[in-house]
C-alpha cells in the first residue's frame, strides 16, 4: 500500500463505519468527495483494492465496486495489474482553508535541541525561521519569501482550546476545597491521577492504576525522574533509539548516564545489538518512533520485554504523540503488555500546549517510591490549579473533543504535505504517515546532495531539518532525508512551502 | 477577616457572579443556604461586610442587607461592631458537610518532612492532625476535643485571591500570544521576570536584573538546582542554619551534597564554626530565620558575605516569609549586598498559596548559565499560563493587595496567640514574633517535661512541635521550646487550642 493510499483510507473510515447496508454507498460517496474536494490530490496513487479493505475493514469486493464505479465516472482510472489513480477530471481545488498561526518554537522530540542549542538563547530566538502562518509573504524591498518552519516537535498552538480551557479554570477555581491549595502530593491531584488512569485505559491501552500513576511536567521530566532512580540504582547507560531524539543525551546525561544509540530496523529495536549492548534501560517510541514513524512489530515488542525481563531491566516508553493515529485505531501502548517492566510517559505537549508543561508516568510498583521520592525532591509536584483544570477537562469529555479536533487538522496538513510532495518533488518516498505530527520523505538523489538541498530550501526561507541529525545512520544512497514536521502549519503553508522548495532546488 | 468567613466566602460565588438585578436576592438564599445545610456551623464568625464585599467584588450593600436580612430571619446573630455570627437557629447538620478550610497539609518548613515522613503516604495521611477550621467540635461519644494543629510552614488556604486569580486567568488566555503556549524558555516568561524584578528590588531591596531571574517551582526546587550545580563544581557539602530546616537535608542530599549543621545564636551564624567546616555555600533565612525568627544583625550579614568572598563561596537566601513583617518596614534582603555572592530565592507559597508551585531565584553571573541549564532538563521551564497570570497579578497590583491582606489576617492570629499564651500559659517567653508564620515559644519547665506536655496535648486534640525537631540543640534547663504556627489558623482556633493545651497539661 502506497503512502498516498493511506490518505484515502483515512478519509474513508467513516463510511466503512456506516450500516452494512449503506456501507459501499457511503464508500463511494466519500471516495468522490474526496477526489472532488482536491483532498486527494490528481495523480494520487490509490492503495490495492485488498489492502484498503483490510484497514477499512470492509469486504474486499466493496472496494473494488468502489474503485470501478468511480473509474467509470472518470474521477479514478486504472490500470489492470498496475494499480489506481486519482484522475485529472476533477480539478479546481480551492485555494485552501484558512491559515492558523505559525510554530511557537518548534524544534526535534519535544522543543529542545537544535543541534548545538541548549541554552536559553537558541530557544528564545527561533522566531526568524517561524512559519508565519499566511503562506507566501513579501519581506522588505525583495522578492516575495515563504517562510516556513518544518521543524518537528510542536503542535498548532492556535488550537489551543482557550474558551474551554478558560471555562474549565473558573469551574476549578469555584469548586476545589482549600486544602487542595496546599503543598501537593508529590504523585499529583487524586482526581486528576483517577482521571488519566481511566483516559489512558480507554485511549492508550495501558494498565493504569492511579495509585501509580506520577503527575510530572512532560516526557522530558519523566526522562530525568528515571534516569537519576536509575543512576542510584548502578546503572551506567541507558539505550536510545537510532534514529531517535538528540534530547534524550542531554537529558540523561544531567542524571550521570550515558546514553548508547542503539539500531532500529523497519521493525523496532533490532534484537542482537540491543543484547550486546550491555544496557539494563532503554527509551523507546513503539507507536510512533520518533523520528522513522514506524510501528513496532508485535515480534519486537514481545523481543524487548523478554530481554528486559531477562537483565532484570526496563523500558521507558515514550508515547509523545500516542493520540494522533490517522488510519485506524492506535497501536495499543507497550506499557499494557509488562506494567512491572515499562515505565510509560506521555503528556499533552501535542494534544493541548507544550507550554502547560503537564505529562504523567505509569511506574512499576518496584520503582514507585523512588520516583516519586525524586519527584518531591525535585519541585514538591506539580502546581495544583492546572492538575485540577485537565482533571476538570478530561472528566467532562472536553480533552476527547480536543483530541478529535486536533486529529481532524493535523490529518488535513498531512493530506495536504503528501500532495505537495507529490506535485512539486515527485518520486519522493514518505513514510511514517499513519500517524504524528510529522513524516520522513526521502527526496531522489537527483535533488541533491542533502547539504545543498538544505541550504537552497533555506535561502528561500524554508528549514527543513535532515535524517542524519537524529542518528548515526548515513546511507550513502544520495538521496536526501528529511523529518518533516506538519501539524503547526496550515495546509496553505505546508504546500507553498514544498513548492517553493522545489523551485529553489530545481527538477535536479 | 477570619477563616470562618473564609468558607462563606467560597459558597457564595456563584451568588456573587448572578445577572446585577438578582446578585442580592441570590447572595441571601446563598447564605441562607449555607447556614441551613451546616456548611456554616452555628457560632462561625462571618467576614466584615467591608471585607465580604471586597472579596465577592459586589457592593458593600449588598453584603449588609444580606447580613441584616437573615439575622432579622435569625439565621445569623449580629453585634452591632463586634460582628457577625451563623445563628444556633438552623440547627440539624446533616452528618457533617466536609468542613471546609483547615489546613491542607502543613508541616515544617515548606511543607514537607515531619520527622521521618518524606514519602507520599505520610503527606496524604496528615488528616487526622488537620485543624478542622471550627472550632470545638464534638467528636464521637466522648468530651469535645480541639483538633488544632499548630504546625509551621503552611499560609491560611482560604485567603486565596480566588476571584482576583480567576480575573487575571481570563485576562490572560484572552491576550497571550499563541507562541507563548510552545515551550517555554527554561528562565521564566519574559513578562513575569521582568514584573518580579520590579516587585522584588521594590519589596526586598534585592538587585534583581530580570535576565538574572530564573522562575522556578518554589525554593524547595531553587534549592535543589543550585545543590546540583554546586555538586558539578565539586562541592561535597553545604552548610545549614542549626536550628534550621530538617528539609534542607533531603533536599541537598538527593543532588549529592551533604549537609552541615552550623550553629546560630541570636545574631546568626557564629562565625568561627562556619569558617572551620570547610563548605564553601551555606543556606541562610536571615530575614526571619527559621525556626528561631530572629533577624540577622548586620554584623553578622557583613561577615557572612566576607567569608563567601573570602573562600570564594556562595549563599542561598532562602526568603521563605520575607513578605511578613508586622511592626516595621521588612529587613532589606542578604542579596542586595552583594549579588555575585548571593543566590535569591522566594516563592508565593506563603502569599498565594504553596499548591502554585511557583517561585523565583536571582542567580549570579558566575553560576546562571548552569542554573538554566538545569532547570531545563529538570522540567524544561515553569508553565507558562501560571507564570502569565502570576505576572498580571503583580503588574495589576493585585499581588501588592494580597500581600496587605495576609499581613492583616496573620498579624491578627499573632496577636490572639500572644494573648492566648499570656493568658493561659503564663510565663510562657516567645520570640520571632516580628514576622512570619510561626512564633518560638519557651514554656516554664513547671509545665514539662517536653514529652509529658507535647503527649498531654495530643491527647487533647493539638499537635505542637517541639524545637529540638529543627536542629541539634538540646538546651537541657527543662523549659519546653515549642515552633507554633498560626497562620492557617483563625483567631477563635488559636485562642481555642491554646486553652485546651493549658488544660491539659496542668497549671504545673
Amino acid at each position: 500500500m502506497t503512502s498516498h493510499g493511506q490518505a484515502a483510507w483515512e478519509l474513508l473510515l467513516p463510511a466503512a463505519a456506516a450500516p452494512a447496508r449503506r456501507r459501499g454507498r457511503a464508500l463511494q460517496e466519500a471516495l468522490r468527495d474526496a477526489v472532488r474536494s482536491g483532498r486527494l490530490a490528481p495523480g494520487t496513487r490509490l492503495p490495492s483494492s485488498r489492502a484498503l479493505a483490510a484497514d477499512l475493514g470492509v469486504s474486499r469486493g466493496l472496494v473494488t465496486e468502489a474503485y470501478e464505479q468511480l473509474t467509470a465516472e472518470g474521477y479514478l482510472r486504472s490500470d489492470r495489474g498496475a494499480g489506481t489513480w486519482v484522475g485529472e477530471a476533477a480539478r479546481g481545488r480551492p485555494g485552501g482553508t484558512p491559515a492558523r498561526g505559525g510554530a511557537g518554537t518548534p524544534a526535534p522530540g519535544r522543543g529542545t535541541g537544535t543541534a548545538g542549542g541548549s541554552g536559553p538563547a537558541t530557544r528564545a530566538r527561533a522566531a526568524d525561521a517561524r512559519g508565519t502562518g499566511d503562506g507566501p509573504h513579501a519581506r522588505g524591498a525583495g522578492a516575495p519569501r515563504v517562510r516556513v518552519d518544518f521543524r518537528p516537535g510542536t503542535p498548532d498552538l492556535s488550537l489551543f482550546p482557550r474558551s474551554a480551557w478558560s471555562a474549565a479554570q473558573r469551574a476549578v477555581l469555584a469548586r476545589l476545597p482549600h486544602p487542595s491549595l496546599g503543598y501537593p502530593d508529590p504523585r499529583g491531584l487524586p482526581e486528576l491521577r483517577e482521571a488519566l488512569a481511566a483516559l489512558l485505559t480507554r485511549r492508550r491501552g495501558v494498565v493504569a492504576d492511579p495509585e501509580r500513576l506520577v503527575v510530572c511536567s512532560g516526557v522530558a521530566q519523566a526522562s530525568t525522574l528515571l534516569g537519576f532512580v536509575l543512576r542510584a540504582r548502578g546503572h551506567g547507560a541507558i539505550g536510545v533509539e537510532d534514529p531517535g531524539s538528540p534530547e534524550h543525551g542531554r537529558l540523561f546525561s544531567s542524571t550521570g548516564l550515558d546514553t548508547l544509540w542503539l539500531p532500529l530496523d523497519g521493525e523496532g529495536l533490532r534484537p542482537e545489538p540491543l543484547a550486546a549492548s550491555g544496557v539494563r534501560a532503554v527509551v523507546v517510541t513503539p507507536s510512533h518512533q520518533f523520528p522513522s514513524g514506524i510501528s513496532w512489530s508485535a515480534e519486537r515488542r514481545a523481543a524487548l520485554l523478554a530481554w528486559a525481563r531477562a537483565v532484570d531491566g526496563h523500558v521507558l516508553e515514550d508515547d509523545y504523540d500516542g493520540d494522533f493515529r490517522y488510519d485506524r485505531a492506535p497501536v495499543g501502548a507497550l506499557q499494557g503488555l509488562d506494567p512491572e517492566r515499562v515505565v510509560y510517559a506521555g503528556s499533552v505537549s501535542k494534544s493541548l500546549a507544550p507550554g502547560l508543561r503537564l505529562g504523567w508516568m505509569l511506574v512499576p510498583g518496584e520503582l514507585l517510591a523512588e520516583v516519586v521520592e525524586r519527584k518531591r525532591t525535585m519541585d514538591l509536584g506539580n502546581p495544583v490549579l492546572d492538575q485540577a483544570v485537565l482533571a476538570e477537562f478530561v472528566t467532562r469529555g472536553a480533552y476527547d473533543r480536543q483530541l478529535r479536533r486536533c486529529q481532524r487538522a493535523y490529518r488535513e496538513r498531512r493530506d495536504a504535505l503528501l500532495a505537495a510532495l507529490a506535485e512539486h518533488l515527485p518520486g519522493t518516498e514518505v513514510s511514517g504517515i499513519a500517524a504524528g505530527l510529522h513524516v520522513i520523505a526521502r527526496v531522489p538523489g537527483r535533488y541533491g546532495p542533502t547539504e545543498r538541498f538544505l541550504a537552497r530550501a533555506a535561502a528561500a526561507g524554508v528549514v527543513l531539518r535532515p535524517l542524519e541529525e537524529y542518528g548515526t545512520a548515513r546511507p550513502g544512497d544520495g538521496d536526501v532525508r528529511l523529518v518533516i514536521g506538519y501539524a503547526h502549519l496550515a495546509p496553505s503553508v505546508v504546500a507553498a512551502g514544498i513548492r517553493a522548495v522545489a523551485a529553489a532546488v530545481g527538477r535536479g
